[in-house]
């Protein structure tokens, strides 16, 4: 017997005419939506994390388009669709890493080209159709990646694959969602996740809104973890997966799966066919972003590192596919993945 | 040529009769000593992690043994002998997994046992050749750690192994120290460590302080940096060596032993052999501290994790003595320890 799985986040809403972003940088202390109402400031909540995770942030930039065009297109209604290019741009290299981004803005710009008068509503249906798209494949994704896991696992995740990171319910939180609501899971642990700390601000966050107990660790206990047998799964999500199955997910995760490797647990990638570049042949092609060295040095502006120190903070990783054990889309499960498997699997119809 | 290694810091000092430590927790913002006088003091300035670092401990365990013996005579110069166990026990069991703890009581104990009249001068400079020891011994370490190491090598540390782990220059940073004086060493890497942020405070601190540059990476980021061939050498201490040569340090050092395996990175534990436990056979016997989990809750008060979250906090871990390179003690250098490799160390006299 299933139960409903309880999913109570939603970071991304269309209110009032305005984008609605759940501000992810006071999360867990304070939960409150930023109004935003022009492209360059959805550009901006993309660049400062007030929104994060590929899913999220390609929705957030279909949203930032219908804000572009309504402005340009009250600018001038005949040259806008020209106009609206540098507004397409800005979003699309927002961040680099999530190839979501890029597959949103494509989306829309395909939509603008249909369009015969007024944008606003017609790209208002289309960035809500990305957004329900994106969270009903995360259901589909949540019931097969279940379907790997066997009963009394327990799971551990890494960064936030969850409703904060996507439209709702989540990549490796939905397959936790789902999972849990089937009584397979005695456990979660999380990643705190640093330096962002995603894992205790946002995952163990969503995870008590909808009432999964969740046990932070120091990503350097992970491996303690896996040596007292206490954890069968490693599940993530991912900002852009290579046509080889090799992933990019937040720094950390290539650890994570070296010393699953090691230990025989087993590591799931849950992630929609919107964050796979058939484009990019294999994962060191992926364009990894560093981030401001302020991220070692302070915690919300309080200083922890001596000063005169350098940092070095890529905040992604790529892990090479022979690690991966499984990778979920909403198109279906690839075991092993292989060019030829990923290929198969993206060409396939969407699954039952 | 080799220029005298820069080596400035000294975390413990007895000073007008009174054991002065410097406080650790306050690092890397403000350097003040904390003035102890009695046994009590010193077993919660070491719980509370005033002082850290095996060694440290060991020595500072040592001088609250004179503290102890000061008190216990001028209460009762007869039977002070007897009153004085209180002490010991409560310094023995300050901290868990630091066997240098247990070392230093040890022999503080025996010279006890000889001691007619007065104890303080007498164990004042028992406690000042320990002291004096570890530092003979780190510098001996970093001799032959050095010579493990190439020209042209980089390296990585965790958690703070160094000056202020120690009686002084420290012993894996005593290693990177005598190394970084041989002009081996062109990028020194650290660990920032969560959760106590040993890398971040102290590590950096202590290193720049003798003009040592040092560049800070989370703990997720260290697989990424030995996947892209920018480290030579992961240079480690340790708060507990078994007879087998399974080494105990700080949680995380396990992870980065199995990433080092798995990217061909050797793995060095530079540690004096007060820290090996010839009467623990294996590392699975070493017992491993767990610390409270607003470690992983707040950083320096501040809120991070959510509210209703639980926490798994091991501050230790144990690394297979499978997975390390090479030991380093004062007595030499145990490549690919095994039981046999480690007791003929042991029963060497002190390296030439």
């Amino acid at each position: 017997m299933t139960s409903k799985p309880n999913d109570s986040v939603r970071p991304i809403k269309w209110k009032d005419n305005s984008l609605c972003l759940m501000d992810q940088r006071l999360l867990p202390e304070t939960n409150t939506f930023l109004k935003l109402n022009t492209a360059a400031e959805t550009a901006d909540a993309i660049k400062d994390m007030v929104v994060r995770g590929a899913p999220a942030i390609g929705i957030t930039a279909a949203y930032g388009v219908v804000l572009a065009a309504r402005a340009r297109y009250a600018d001038n209604a005949s040259t806008w669709k020209q106009a609206i290019e540098d507004d397409l741009t800005l979003l699309a290299d927002a961040r680099p890493t999530a190839v979501n981004l890029v597959w949103a803005i494509k989306h829309m710009r395909e939509c603008i080209m249909t369009i015969e008068g007024d944008p606003e509503q017609p790209l208002l249906e289309e960035a809500r159709r990305i957004h329900e798209q994106d969270i009903e494949a995360n259901y589909r994704m949540g019931e097969l990646a279940a379907s790997l896991i066997d009963q009394h696992s327990n799971v551990l995740t890494h960064c936030n694959a969850g409703s904060l990171a996507t439209g709702g319910y989540g990549t490796a939180l939905g397959a936790v969602r789902s999972a849990c609501a089937q009584n397979k899971i005695d456990h979660v642990y999380a990643d705190e996740t640093r330096p962002w700390l995603q894992g205790a601000r946002l995952t163990a966050w969503e995870l008590l809104q909808d009432g999964i107990d969740v046990t932070l660790i120091t990503e350097g206990a992970a491996a303690s973890l896996m040596h007292q047998d206490k954890v069968q799964w490693v599940i993530v999500g991912s900002d852009r997966i290579a046509a080889n199955g090799d992933v990019a997910n937040k720094i950390g995760t290539y650890s994570l799966a070296v010393n699953a490797r090691y230990h025989g647990v087993k590591l799931m990638v849950v992630a929609p066919t919107s964050t796979v570049d058939m484009n990019c042949p294999s994962g060191d092609l992926i364009p990894i972003e560093s981030r401001s060295t302020d991220e070692l040095m302070s915690v919300d502006g309080h200083r922890i590192a001596a000063h005169g120190a350098n940092a070095w903070n890529p905040v992604f990783d790529v892990t090479p596919a022979a690690l991966v054990d499984a990778i979920v889309t909403e198109k279906g499960i690839v075991l092993g993945p292989t060019v030829q498997k990923m290929a198969d699997m993206m060409k396939s119809a969407l699954s039952a």
